[in-house]
């Protein structure tokens, strides 16, 4: 299983992964789920993914090495060469078919699923910074004001103190350690869900990457969110009325 | 959808659970599934249900009437006969496997899934307070010290707060105020579980129902849970440190 989470803030992006994968519970390995392309000044662009890790690495590298056009059959664009964040998506997308066509049928015939959800966010020059739910089939849906999280894989341990607390206008840093609760909450709840994270932050419009970190357990800022999360549950639950049915 | 949560602590037991029905977003109803029997100074039993309402509606009509013997056909026992909770546990599952053996073959043709997923909990005098979890085959498990709750259908959104605060030593007070809190995220969360709540709370052996509510959207208490947790949420979440990284 895989637990990512991308939020788009009014100052930014936050895009968090965990890194276990797991095909049974006794074929347990660690892959970086998230992958960062930045060339400074041009573009900051970041993938998450979940699914069927084939799937998403073959997505991956086709993203590095150029997916053909869908009707002339032309040059090949890398995701270093798309002029816009909705192009880049496109592109996802296109990479998304071209393996379904390549893989679908084998997949589907040995009972195995075509499965993957993307998160891409960032910004190119010139445009606006933006995050893409991208679905299987390649289509995809954009983070909004409205609507500032995505989350993939296991998502729903995490999902209640996101909806409780992230708005658009949420910091930067507050919504770093919100996805920071929101994974905690998830590794605990679902064992195929594991450190160490990957962790990345961008400010809106720099046009580069302001963090891009591996939390495993020894990391100092985690533990501290980890422990003092259950505790200031523990004590905000305590502060609540009793029942005043006895 | 539906959210159903049992907990059976050193003081007795809190099984609390939604009411909401829905076969697709335009087909929605408000059904009780939480069941209680009750005969003071010898049984209190409470049955909640998760899954195809028909089945479920058909188990607590099988329990009421009384179910055949599995081998002799003798004289059927109903729920109010039963000497022991495990005997209470055996006769649901029989109930169910009698429902599957009626309708399951019907469901299967029309596509549809024999789901039932049950929590019964409570007390037979000369016997301790028990909490099962039933599955559709009608096999069980029970609740022990060091896992002293079950929650079945949209179990994920509230689980986070139960694993991070409910032991076998929480209060009574306490669990009903957790079983409520998971309830408040399970709500927020997905729109085919909603209020009214139907609230069991029982002693352990009092061999009686301590309370038996149901809260709606005007119950006070349950309004105070949702809109004060929200708020302790957010400034347990403000007194964490900020991410060290700028």
């Amino acid at each position: 299983m895989t637990y990512c989470v991308g939020l788009l803030v009014h100052d930014g992006l936050v895009m968090l992964a965990d890194s276990r994968t797991n095909a049974g519970v006794d074929h347990v390995s660690t892959f970086r789920k998230l992958t960062v392309w930045e060339n400074r000044g041009d573009r900051m662009i970041a993938l998450a993914a979940a699914g069927n890790l084939a799937v998403t690495q073959a997505v991956v590298n086709l993203l590095n090495e150029g997916v053909a056009g869908e009707e002339d059959g032309g040059e090949p664009t890398t995701i270093m060469q798309v002029k816009s964040m909705r192009e880049a998506a496109q592109l996802v997308g296109r990479a998304l078919r071209q393996v379904f066509a390549l893989d679908g049928e084998a997949l589907r015939q040995s009972g195995a699923e075509f499965a993957a959800s993307l998160l891409l966010g960032g910004q190119v020059k010139g445009g606006a910074m933006r995050l893409f739910y991208i679905y299987a089939a390649g289509n995809y849906i954009q983070a909004t004001r409205e609507t500032s999280f995505f989350q993939v894989g296991e998502t729903k341990y995490g999902k209640p103190i996101l909806d409780r607390l992230v708005s658009f206008d949420t910091t930067l840093q507050d919504a770093a350690k919100l996805a920071l609760i929101s994974m905690d909450s998830t590794l605990r709840s679902n064992l195929s869900v594991g450190l160490p994270l990957s962790l990345l932050i961008a400010r809106r419009d720099a046009l580069e990457v302001a963090h891009n970190l591996s939390i495993d357990e020894k990391d100092s800022y985690f533990r501290v969110i980890h422990s003092r999360w259950s505790r200031a549950l523990r004590s905000a639950f305590e502060r609540l009325p009793d029942v005043p049915w006895d």
